[in-house]
């Protein structure tokens, strides 16, 4: 249903798996019959190298041949050689475990407003429910207690998993994915204080969740005090962030675990926030920036930059505040003892003169 | 149904509007249609400016009107001149946005325990669950997929949205608003480490929210391990944020998204903790302290200290590090090169007595 | 239903529980009726102090005695000296607050497929949906809400509660606790990126919580990319925390509220992750090792070692570390000042020479 085979049953050589991803057979030809990790590979299954760390599994290793860069390359294995073997190694797993959507149908335990339009070919699980007005494209799947509210629109091909919550209004495209947990269209952080008391600022803006995004399990996505909280094309996200009212996200950024992002914020295209990241409100993104695990964005970053730390600065410059952070209170010291030195000497000298 | 409704059909005057907020009508009355953000609004509308960074936008928006303070107004545009234009507007959105309350009655697809009591005028959405002798105050509304567990009480007009979980024995106020994913009543982190083992602690507390608090979604409040965890009156509360075991929190906080809060610590009235702040456990934070972002807070606070880092530490102080921060490694060579001259004046000095 | 009884209907003897716990009366023996804390008790209570700080308390407690250490005992009030009082505590809690497990049955308004197996005893609350070929123990409990995909396995005695989602294929473990809101087996955060596009590499993993597992609320555990993601037994997960694909977290660990932890790394026997703690990918932390609140793990850590800060260093590094952060700025001034006097005196020597 969800286009994933666990087990896979099919089976092909290492030279075609070569031909089919444009790499370099070398070693041998042999049968292959799946794919796993190196560690846990068995003799019929090829596996991947990567990451430089794991070459020395490759002399442990049962599988019968491997993915890898010319440049981390051994004679003892059959192999391909690829210049990216982490993506060449993506395509093989999709080969042996992509299966058709087959769709589903209506459970009968799922609760549709008579007004709710659904495509072609659903999937729609028990418990689910879909509120007024609300329009599915063709193929999308929901499952189990999902929450639809009323006038949200949802895109063809897109996957929302058990226990999501699509809050009303909001507009999510075309071969999304929605890991369970998600919450999208929460009212936003606002409030006006009079007194001491905080008065409730209505949130009547909305969420717009564009083409092939993916949010991970928990991330929460508030609906915009006015107008929009707009995630744009093929951004990704991972669990447990936080995206506030009226952020705008650019396109194909990768936002990492429990990383949060702040009120009115805008992220340019390409951005990469790494885990535990926190973006304050209010300030921008450029293009392609970088930002360094639990780092804090407290202004605009230009794009291309790369930085760290809490508050962030440039990532080389953090680097070297590291390195010197642990010799901290041995500077003190010295300081110190430095500091007597130079009275010795200037009374010496006062002495002198 | 929840009291909002997204597009307004209500018009008015910009005189009438002044009036109504107390504000001073400057530059002519206009008719309007409704509210809108300054770089979205369109002909008829009417914005705000509170955050002088967005001036500058006042030149190129469409809105018809703007409320604004005094200082920042400019003569090009119609407008409300207020003290605190954000209090304002949030009256105006809330004039033309705020619905009655409308009771959806009970879902066929509900269960309620039968010894449920529920008040007047519920809005009960389907694959809601109420356990046993729950009782629900007057215009409730529990939206699709709640968990209300046994022995729960809930208060008047209190709106708890979908995939909401509140566990047995927990007591929610009036008015209060509880986002999507919302866990109440989870068990306490407590355990008894013997032999290495982690023992259970029974967790035989229970959860007490006041009136007019308002949960983020997939925020955590867990169970007194024994007694009330308890968040007191007009207290707020943004997404992903965790309240461990025992902690009280004051009245009328403000707790950013992603902050966590150890068990048995205690924050007074007004405490104000910035995006993802840790506190630790059993520490007390006084009335209206305020602590930056990505704080971690390592020991009792005094009221109205104001506080950043990790340990937290005054923010003026913090300021004053963090300015020197990057510096550090110029310091560390500095001091070097300060040790070799005082070397050599050292040797200068003793080669000339 | 779930073995806790909020309020208990035992009552017992002072005498009779110190026999029980292994521990000395003194101060005379007391009837004693239930358990609370020591602010809060009332007489026929017990209580307990285990944190020093909560000593002077004992001169104002109501409670008819109190389980403590014999160092901080006071011959004020009745009471039974160990030399674990929390344990011993608990143990008494255990006493009181514990009832047998007392099956539910299985709702009519659950879904289960027609060949999930589910074992003797069941508690399967509304709206709980079982996959295909899913397999249930015996006394396993399933609250409303709660979502098992196909091919789970969920051993003895296990408690789910409300809204959890179990994706397919994952082995849950005996005697394990879910809270609400946690997600098992989304997909791991894993794309190949190509040309500023990030194309989704299928996760084809599981995930695996072996016995005695308890995971908080709104907790993430990811299914592997290929293989298994693995927690270990007895280990205890607070809220809010992330595990990502492929992650291994050894037996009797203990993971704080709101820390994450990256893709493929592996956690030994006995590791404390302290609350916000982040660990990036594919390292290795030792058994036994404790990493302090709000740090970030960036390295291979041995065993027993005990780190803090972002990045992490030692503890008593980093404490002294932070005993010279505030002190920055003046040493800073003291190094321009002392740059100053070696100029003067440089120029005095050279003038002198």
């Amino acid at each position: 249903m969800i286009g994933v085979a666990p087990r896979s049953t099919r089976s092909t050589t290492l030279s075609a798996l070569a031909a089919y991803v444009g790499g370099s057979l070398r070693g041998g030809d042999v049968p292959i019959t799946g794919v796993a990790g190196i560690r846990e590979a068995e003799p019929g299954q090829i596996t991947f190298v990567a990451n430089p760390r794991y070459v020395p599994d490759l002399a442990r290793t049962r599988a019968s041949a491997v993915v890898i860069a010319k440049a981390h390359a051994t004679s003892a294995i059959a192999r391909i050689e690829v210049d990216d073997p982490y993506y060449a190694f993506s395509r093989i797993v999709r080969w042996f475990h992509e299966r058709p959507y087959e769709p589903g149908g209506i459970s009968p335990h799922a609760s549709l407003a008579p007004d709710a339009a659904v495509g072609a070919d659903p999937t729609i699980g028990p418990f689910v429910s879909v509120g007024c007005r609300a329009r599915l494209g063709d193929r999308v799947t929901l499952l189990s207690g999902v929450s639809v509210g009323d006038d949200v629109a949802i895109g063809d091909d897109t996957v929302v998993y058990p226990n999501v919550t699509i809050r009303e209004g909001s507009a999510i495209g075309r071969r999304v994915i929605l890991h369970s947990g998600v919450v999208i269209g929460s009212d936003g952080f606002g409030f006006a204080t009079r007194n001491g008391r905080h008065e409730k600022i209505l949130q009547i803006g909305r969420v717009v969740i564009e083409d092939d995004v993916e949010l991970g399990a928990n991330v929460c996505v508030d609906r915009a005090a006015l107008g929009v909280t707009l995630i744009k094309r093929g951004t990704k996200v991972d669990n447990l962030v936080q995206i506030a009212h009226n952020v705008v996200v650019g396109e194909d950024c990768l936002i990492v675990a429990q990383a949060g992002i702040s009120g009115s914020s805008e992220l340019g295209r390409g951005v990469v926030l790494a885990g535990q990241v926190g973006v304050v409100g209010h300030l921008r993104i450029g293009d392609g920036a970088i930002v360094g695990a639990q780092s804090g964005v407290a202004s605009d970053l230009a794009g291309g930059q790369v930085v760290s730390g809490s508050p962030a600065i440039p990532h080389q410059t953090w680097l070297r505040v590291q390195a010197t952070i642990p010799t901290l209170p041995e500077m003190r010291r010295a300081l110190k003892r430095l500091e007597a030195r130079v009275a010795e000497l200037e009374q010496h000298s006062s002495g002198s003169s």
